[in-house]
């Protein structure tokens, strides 16, 4: 009996701490399968993000739905914006070329809210008209650029530290809505720490006390 | 004595069937955690690809060790090109812009193999000068381009459906030498899926029956 007992509660206590090990072990998995894993397909229908653009603004402001003709659902510029928004600490962007206004003011935005925000350009392409990198450096944004005869060609942003956005897509409006274009958005730090490295390293390699005047 | 027995041994067997879900959960972690993750970060300082290239043209010939002055250690695109070497089955290639005699050659060499190459790519682009396309089309491979006004700007490839190259990196000279460029290659079913729903949308898209002559 006593004997019976003691086996009945040694197994329930087996089988306790096999369903504890099975329990972690699922936890950690879930934990690996959490984050953020996201393919955004360009080119994005013409669609309106004044709503998206003004509530980011003023959080807590009365959603006022935006009256004009163009479409107001999702869309992969939105979801591109959405992601961006998310930055609470730093936003670095490493871009060739940067001339769509809904993205511009979307960094001035953040930059407003206390976000620390770093862009690296392409020399070359900043210049041309239309290119956001004038306004945002207006609004007190740090930019750096390259000086070799390469393109720094890169297409990256990364969120706190913690988010990578990079693809095929500069950020313009031909870009956007006329190309046919990939952005992949990633948690994963296998992918976002050598994209961070990469940011750290270039944005030394182009510090202004760097620049060589021929 | 026969109680103390039948505890320890029921205690044995919940602590196997504890170390057992351990060693599964393990396993399933082990085997999530399998999948490559890569990222190359270029300009790819010049070097020597021959050997690798003549020994993935005629596998087990003896080791030919090239003797140009070259380097012929292992960088950015040595691994790109032995990540796009090991396709067994099909290769599937989406390309704003292709001249890089290095990729042209092992993109051939892997249709000679018996590989199902698809190739898609920019109409603007593929007629400049030393763009590799025509080569391709040469060798037999199906190449389909886009009819559009805007850019067929993706730079991805996919191998046998299951690995997943991409990033800013046209397969051009200029870039892999002389530009800052990164190349994402994983096999998270996550990223490779959606690449290859647009592979295949565009690559019916850009079906020549589909072609209008103005």
């Amino acid at each position: 009996g006593g004997g019976m007992w003691a086996a009945g509660a040694a197994r329930r206590a087996g089988l306790a701490l096999a369903a504890a090990a099975l329990g972690l072990a699922l936890a950690a998995w879930r934990r690996r399968a959490r984050p953020l894993r996201e393919v955004l397909v360009f080119p994005s229908p013409p669609s309106c993000t004044e709503a998206l653009l003004a509530e980011a603004a003023e959080p807590g402001a009365a959603a006022r739905p935006c009256h004009c003709p163009l479409p107001h659902g999702d869309c992969p510029l939105s979801r591109l914006l959405r992601h961006l928004l998310t930055a609470r600490r730093s936003l670095d962007i490493c871009l060739f070329a940067f001339s769509s206004p809904q993205l511009g003011r979307a960094v001035r935005l953040l930059h407003r809210r206390g976000v620390r925000v770093r862009i690296v350009t392409d020399a070359q392409y900043m210049g041309l008209q239309g290119s956001q990198i004038g306004l945002l450096r207006q609004a007190g944004i740090q930019v750096r650029h390259d000086q070799e005869s390469g393109y720094m060609h890169h297409k990256f942003a990364i969120v706190d530290g913690r988010m990578l956005i990079t693809g095929s897509l500069n950020w313009t409006t031909q870009a956007i809505q006329n190309n046919r274009e990939n952005v992949l958005v990633t948690e994963d730090v296998e992918y976002v720490k050598p994209f961070l490295d990469e940011f750290e390293r270039i944005w030394e390699k182009y510090n202004p006390i760097n620049y060589k005047f021929f």
